[in-house]
């Protein structure tokens, strides 16, 4: 098993730490398969609410971890077989699009550098907070590069175009007042034990919320951000006319008139066909 | 005849004004018939070159009429219809789907609390003014709901991805000023007469430009932002080999040189088939 | 040959100047069709790494020439040739699109006013860096026209849809700090000089990247931006499939590694089928 | 009330029959306006399970009546309004959009000539059926015409691409036969009597159906033909996840076991959110 | 392991043969989990270059198990649960997905009945063989379903619409001579022999031909199919510059001139990321 | 200039032969290049409305000259620039475009062979007419390539998705029968001078149909073609709305009551923005 990142689960919330500050929680062999599986095992089960990521040290990651990129290097991108490395990308990009494809939302707690496919990670989170330290870099072209596990299809929807390309073309910098008032970053606070504590709380409210309603929310601004107006529109009236839950709406009221966590059933686990595990 | 709106006209500018400020502008079921119908007429009769959306009392809109969801609670969801819950979600999505149609600009002038629908119907104007006491909330996933009557896919153009997750998945408040920095609102106004007075000043500049060219403009950022960059150049060419005025230009002309409002012809009106109305 | 612009090469980077102050840079007929010729060629020859536009006196263009677009009016739409006009707008739509299908990055710099065609022009651009006094008006829709040369469907990427609106309706001036705040421009310069040089450094700096890398950039952010987060995705992959190139990584390493400017090769020029020029 | 067609119910089968025989059922203004309310009145109440288009005469039409496009050449046209007329089409394409989005299926019966929009018509029809003595004729060229209420973008589907293009180009018949070979009509009959029994006999059949069965099953069609194949299969899995009735597979087993019609609940018909008729 | 079919190998050409002819070889709920696994792994292994499915008995299929069907009813749908249900339906869809998604060629040998599920089956096959005696039969509307596990997003490519319609709404058999008149099926053979031994040619012969070329037309087809002809152009444009392999270009050259088997290398097997199987 | 084909006009009628019946009309580097410059230039003037695509000698087309091909395998493949190969081949994915793109229809008449880049080719072609003896073979895969410069995209509108496959996988031979049978071909004519005749009779006639409709009902259906019903039939309106042209509908009516051939304008020639030619 990977040493990579640990997996922490306090009732509803789980939380995610890359834990390898002494490589800078640089993203070794192991990380890129055990990462995804690790995400789909908790969006799978159906009790988990709300994912923290965060990482140990003073960096939030350095990115692709160099040894690996080496491999790659020499072996396939040498030899030009495109084909290979087309399946290779894709299934490196597995890695971040399982957090995208989580039901429940993920909140990453950034701190120090984020950079290369640490940013490709941030922007397939739902909320980014940072510390006052933090900056993030689209480092790729500097290493004669083009980012491809993610980066670039998301972070559209995160920060004005042109900054976009700035960012990408040169590698720059952007630290975290300038990402705070373009809104790519929620918030942004003192240091790593602040913005670690910030971003569990905000897990903590999310998760006594109603399941079905957050996981219909986050499944919702995902589709309508890749289709049109209309068929946002369509996809939301079935969506719920199939999903909403009375029983949501009734506990949800009794925790609004309460003051206490609602009492919400779990989403449905995963069911395979013949009813096996 | 409903009573939660009122409509007023003055000259080629009409306002539209929640009118129920002892139910904080809730919207019953009447709204949702009534309140579409209206536009759509202000629209069709061509002569309305600009619409502003205003409210009465403290708060802008509390949202749906809570009276009226139970209604939908006990009788549609409770029986599972799902067919016909889509198609009630589908006739609510048009009251606000009728703003954005609507060949006249939309201006939407909040105070206070603007919650739930009413986050639904201002994402639906073109231009926001608010005061600085206004908070917007999206607040269906506190009620056990997931919005799904405009907000998500609109409010995706509106606010960077990260924020509008954020405010989704916890209904928190976004204040004037968060919402002035990130572009939400384009101007933000000391007090409820303020904003009024605003909007029906901008209101009033708007209808002083050639109709045909600013309903063209309308229609063609609605049409960019739900298609790619080369559709929408072409769809422009297209409509301005259809529709360039000469005689907007020259009147467009004439006003500027001279400083007095253009003489433009108003908008041609709905026409149906047969000549009847 | 035109005398509306001039072209300036120094290694491999390339500046187009506007050069016509006397008439505020306003864009003449012979503008139209040699300016993306101009560009096309940049392109196509493949040592051309970055692209400045800058111009030159008080304003950075105050848009379409108006003698040019007095016959537009009296000959063509005067007789309703609604297919004439139709692939005339197309042709000119190509003076600009020819800015972002270039292979290399295109900075403007930007002082005084920016206007009407001059906006089509910037938001072509990928990046842009302006000076305290510059201010950016949308004008078309005052000159009794819907905007057609490319405005609309690139400027939903660089400013917030509300934003957009109220800018064209109204022709309102949107000044520097503003355009700053929101991320429509990247950097906000004191003066001519300074946004000229600032402009050259950038370009010079992103000229010392790998070619490739940087191309590939460019387009993957424009082939992202009109498609889903799953297409987008393939096609990064795919791309870096067939083209990530590993002197390209090995010649950044060493340039990072020794502080000098990497040894790459320039992108292949274009190639007829049959070996003619 | 318009006389240019009659509508006759027989249980769960609705027939709108044209009825001017004496013009050869050409579509007058009055058609227009009347027969897309009459199909939506049929497919909002929710009793209604099939309908069948049939007509009198030797011809099942000659397209639009000329006395009524003489008036839109001379004055829409002459006077180059191209926002009306752009109007003025949408409006008429309408009249044949209602039987693609009725929920019901629609059974086009086809006798001798069926020309200009009368193909637009049977194009928007589920099913056709036709006499020995059937042709069409897309016949709009050969007027100087595009075709332009709905002929092009759905007999894509019911023809293949070159022999579109031939028969739009030339106007030139295409005779029963043919039709049949290509599978643009489903049934060639010997006569006028024959099509419309035949026509009846189906349209029985398909009442006897599941109606929410076979209304998810027309809906899945239209949608798969505009949308990718992994779209449509996600909507699929939506729509059922919504619309499986339990009752409705109960009643097609007992319908089945005992060879009786089954006893299905009609579809929900449409309600106003305020409940009013 | 499942009984419900066998895997068979004969270089590389692989079949997968339903093998529950008691039960007309009806898809029990192992068949769904365990068929796609199966073919996963030839399309992942990289040696299999084409892949015939066959049954065994005088019917191909009739569908979906029954037994199975019935728990579904009673469990999840008299429940309500439609989360539950969309994301089953989903699981289901992988099912015949993966005969589309692999990367060889797929041929069904079909007879006598195929009926539901089996034509959902067949539509993600490549290439259609069947007996003189084959009938299909889109069967679900009969049985009060909406057909969902695939047929509709793909059987539009193989038929015309309004055939598909007719097929759709009434369960009626289309007999193997329409079949082959409308091109749905590529041949129809005698007996249920000599369509296994058709199949089984085809196949062999496919395997003779350069893998990675096969793979790209079969990738490529599906590609344009669902999207635009300027996006599928480019694509193969792309995927060509990536993928062609001069090594495949010499060995078919020298399969043509000497009249022997191509010595092709095999598809490049999946790598994880951190190298393990 | 070029000997692999040559132009001819008769009118308003152009024909392109291809000349090289000794190579078996096999496409030289030249013809890459020449062929679509004469096809631009022939829709670009305004004069032409109909091309017919013949060819001498026994066979239409072997496809692309295969001492070209050497060239660019051991060139470009063999060096793996895959950026240069992506490039190539949208250059000669341009000649046949260019047919596609034309404004008048295009009908090809086909004898003998038609095979590999002839395929391409006839299905850029609006129409396709062939001889007894005809035969088409989607041969790149047997040559150990995935056909790139037009088939894929468009031969799926022309022939069953399941045809398509089974010809690209294995190069078989589709002969005049199948496809006539299928839709393919629209008339199989005895022999060569036939064919060729038939071709030219239909050119004939289309030249005398209004040029505007013409085009228009090109540049419909090939729009229709890549696009959803909603968004063809909005096009089709505003289309119409810019291009219906009164006197063309004269004029056709007049050709149509007096029997002679219509009096049209030509279609608006290409204009520069600044009146150069």
């Amino acid at each position: 098993m990977t040493d990579s990142f640990r997996l922490e689960r306090d009732g509803h919330v789980a939380t995610l730490t890359l834990s390898r500050p002494e490589k800078r929680n640089a993203m070794d062999a192991a990380f890129w398969e055990d990462f995804p599986d690790a995400v789909d095992a908790l969006s799978e089960e159906g009790s988990c609410r709300a994912l923290v990521i965060a990482s140990e040290g003073p960096h939030f990651s350095s990115g692709i971890d160099l040894g690996m990129f080496q491999n790659v290097q020499d072996d396939e991108l040498g030899a030009a077989k495109g084909m290979d490395s087309y399946r290779f990308i894709k299934r490196m990009q597995r890695t971040f699009t399982s957090l995208e494809q989580a039901r429940m939302p993920v909140i990453a707690a950034v701190q120090g550098g984020c950079i290369g496919a640490g940013v490709d990670l941030v922007t397939a989170c739902c909320i980014r907070f940072c510390t006052e330290d933090t900056y993030f870099s689209v480092y790729e072209a500097v290493m004669g590069l083009t980012a491809d596990v993610g980066t670039f299809p998301r972070i559209l929807n995160l920060l004005p175009e042109g900054i976009v390309r700035e960012l990408s073309y040169t590698g720059r910098k952007m630290m975290a007042d300038e990402a705070l008032r373009l809104g790519f970053v929620n918030r942004v606070l003192p240091d790593h034990d602040a913005v670690n504590q910030a971003a569990q709380e905000l897990a903590a409210e999310i998760a006594t919320r109603a399941p079905m309603a957050v996981h219909g929310t986050k499944e919702i601004i995902t589709y309508s951000r890749d289709h049109t107006t209309d068929e946002a529109l369509d996809r939301i009236a079935l969506w719920n006319g199939s999903n909403l839950q009375p029983s949501e709406l009734m506990a949800a009221m009794v925790a609004k008139q309460t003051g206490q966590p609602g009492q919400f059933a779990n989403l449905p686990p995963r069911r395979k066909v013949d009813g096996r595990d």
